[in-house]
């Protein structure tokens, strides 16, 4: 099933069942008013929410369900709109691959073993259609874009295959960075915290079961479209390349305590492994990029210094992902930057 | 006024208005159900959760509420059972200059005006009384005695001044960590994830005006007493030594997004400049520590090598502030180590 939150209705917005399609929702006051009520209680709550799922499938197409409406993608918030947790792996190792030799460092052998994982700030996450909002353009503005699940309650220290059966939902995420504050944060030892500002999420959540073939061993199969100022920047598959599934990310998270349901997991920059700079971009015939600094990477690594500038106030970030049918699975983050408006 | 939540209630508890004293509390229905419920709509919440604080301590003392019941700090989670975020600075600069002097390296001279800072996991605190639950004794298990707050909204790149009016409410925590898995962490430069373990915080938190002339330059003056075993271990001054205030340490985590109310501050271990190993220790007349690195780090410094041990199963911990009176401010932080039990 699909689920989204409308931004009415306070902090936590409105909990939304949406179609297959994404052109109805319904919302559920009786079932969870929240996304976060529903994932609390998801063994009671999944199976009804399961029943409005499948009715609003059946009766979308007769256009007779009176409890039914239009869904916009851009009245929605994030689906969790703040979390108890948001930890991001870094799981295409391709992506680290290129951070290290860009810098002439090795890559330590226990990085194909040891996940990457940072902890992120998720009190107060923007919608798919809110800017990405900054106060100095000179930080250095990057998009990421990347893949997350939302777990159910995990254990402590429990493996792999049990954390699988713990993923409740799937979505996208553009986990912004603000890559010149990274060097010097790095450096103090206790990693990222003011590089890393606020996320958005996709309009949409999935459960897994919706995911159909394309996901599998924890993964998911499918490209993740980027387009950047309405040109095709980034195409390749989230399935590939992929050296920890989200079922390893999520043990490795649980490895010393306990997550709680609504815990969300993201799976770092996705990254193919490509021969290089020429070739790489999508015009080139490449499967492109999911954050500017691996382009710059490769420049860096073949030219000596990085030439493909980070965003400005202006530009746009689109992130999407078709199913084999050329629908959108999750709705589209579309993002532009922006000067910081106060807002609280 | 005072504040805390019972276990009563599911994932967010009960909130209750706790009297002065600690003996009494009130539950608060009509108010807020939660403590993150009243933080999300303070300016309406809190006088009417003061009036209530009026009252209980009024009558307490002659008896006549009928809507109060007895307080127990058993009874209570930590005020916020679970968090939006949770960040911990590191204030006390002595423990960094420990942690540098021990491994023989110099402390950067922006370490004195850049403070440190980490984001930690939130998703599941533990109670005030609940077990530290570890999977490894042979982790390195060490209590990190400290204070901190939470905050209501906080815009982006707002300054310390208008910080400190943000402060909502302050409190003990202790900030369990792993000390053994904490140099291969670092060394990967995505800071600490699986060596932060679940903190636990005091069974009360309570408004900065009721710290009367303590809270000043937002900082708590008055000492943290920590028990180990039930013998002294550490009381040093929390108003003492501290190169940063709690303004400044939310200031520097709103510098680049916005904090949501409900956001926790941590002050980082407590720690007050002493001599060396001889004299530091509250036997020998010293103000002790608020955690076991940093005896170790004197010992290593001083003998070559550590010799206190880190916490083992069945070892006490208890963290408390009393007030120039002697009594509890936020009733008593009292844990043991014991091996994880499943309860997920």
């Amino acid at each position: 099933m699909k689920l989204a939150t409308l931004k009415a209705g306070g902090r936590d917005g409105t909990l939304v069942v949406v179609s297959r399609d994404l052109s109805l929702c319904q919302r559920v006051p009786a079932i969870a008013r929240t996304l976060q009520a529903a994932l609390d209680d998801w063994h009671t709550s999944a199976p009804q929410l399961e029943a409005v799922y499948l009715q609003l499938n059946a009766a979308g197409s007769a256009g007779n369900i009176s409890a039914a409406e239009p869904f916009l993608e851009a009245d929605c918030h994030s689906p969790l709109p703040r979390a108890y947790q948001w930890a991001d792996g870094s799981a295409y190792i391709n992506h680290v691959e290129l951070v290290r030799k860009a810098r002439g460092a090795e890559l330590p052998a226990s990085f194909y073993t040891d996940p990457l994982m940072y902890q992120g700030g998720s009190d107060r996450f923007v919608g798919p259609r809110d800017p990405i909002a900054v106060l100095d353009e000179g930080w250095g503005i990057d998009l990421e874009a990347e893949v997350a699940v939302i777990t159910g309650d995990v254990p402590m220290g429990v493996d792999a295959a049990a954390c699988a059966g713990a993923i409740r939902l799937v979505m996208l995420v553009n986990d912004v960075s603000l890559r010149n504050l990274i060097p010097g944060e790095l450096a103090k030892g206790f990693g990222f915290f003011q590089a890393k500002p606020a996320s958005a999420f996709s309009p949409v959540a999935v459960t897994p079961d919706e995911l159909g073939a394309a996901w599998h061993d924890s993964k998911l199969h499918l490209p993740l479209q980027v387009t950047l100022n309405r040109h095709a920047f980034g195409k390749p598959n989230a399935g590939d390349d992929m050296t920890f599934n989200f079922a390893q990310l999520v043990a490795h998270a649980a490895r010393t305590r306990e997550l709680a349901a609504g815990t969300i997991i993201g799976s770092g920059t996705v990254s193919n492994k490509q021969g290089g700079l020429h070739g790489s971009s999508i015009e080139h015939g490449g499967v492109g990029y999911c954050c500017l600094a691996e382009v710059r990477m490769y420049e860096t690594i073949e030219q000596g210094s990085p030439s493909t500038p980070f965003l400005r106030y202006g530009d746009t970030v689109r992130i999407e992902m078709l199913d084999n049918a050329g629908a959108s699975i999750f709705g589209a983050i579309e993002q532009a930057v922006a000067p910081y408006q106060r807002s609280i």
